[in-house]
């Protein structure tokens, strides 16, 4: 009797590592950005971090909002020498998800690069 | 004489690093999962990568296609026991522009983690 799962008998699957799930929050490649620079910058001024990243107001706006919606970064209003000044800063909750998911990239890297 | 430009007077931005390009057709979730699984695992099937990265068959064909599109990855058909077997490979161009991608986003995460 032929054995019912012909399938079976092709090339043995050879073991592929499973893909975690990213945040689509962070992984987005401008939040990625903002989120890692308030990581490594800590409280940051709209305007540097427009020159850093390389972005228009709107487009650092927009992804800004995103973020202080998701609860990762807030907004700190003051003045300097009476000009006002936006600020950003990473929120706790925001340097817990971001954490998160940068052990997952290390380690969907050590997956992409056996040793 | 009153400094001519008053914003200069204000805080000294902090040095925040920039963030690199991340290759779009890499960045995106289920397509960086398709790379790094076969450069984990090297030649894989259609079916095995669908179970790995628990993918619909339409979800993996279509960014499957964007890779071979951007000429990262190469299908291989044949047949296994009169089965027709579907295999996805890494191309060289592939793996140069995965390692690039993983080598940024390595800068990311010490950047995002200052020791």
């Amino acid at each position: 009797m032929p054995d019912s799962n012909q399938t079976s008998l092709r090339r043995a699957p050879r073991a592929v590592p499973s893909v975690p799930d990213l945040d689509p929050v962070i992984h987005q490649r401008v939040r990625l950005g903002i989120l890692s620079a308030l990581a490594a910058g800590g409280t940051t001024s709209f305007t540097d971090l427009k020159t850093v990243l390389d972005l228009t107001d709107g487009n650092l706006s927009v992804h800004a909002r995103k973020l202080e919606d998701a609860g990762y970064l807030e907004v700190r209003k003051s003045f300097a020498d009476r000009t006002p000044l936006t600020e950003y800063a990473l929120t706790e909750a925001g340097r817990v998800a971001l954490e998160a998911y940068l052990d997952q990239m290390e380690a969907l890297i050590q997956t992409a690069r056996p040793s």
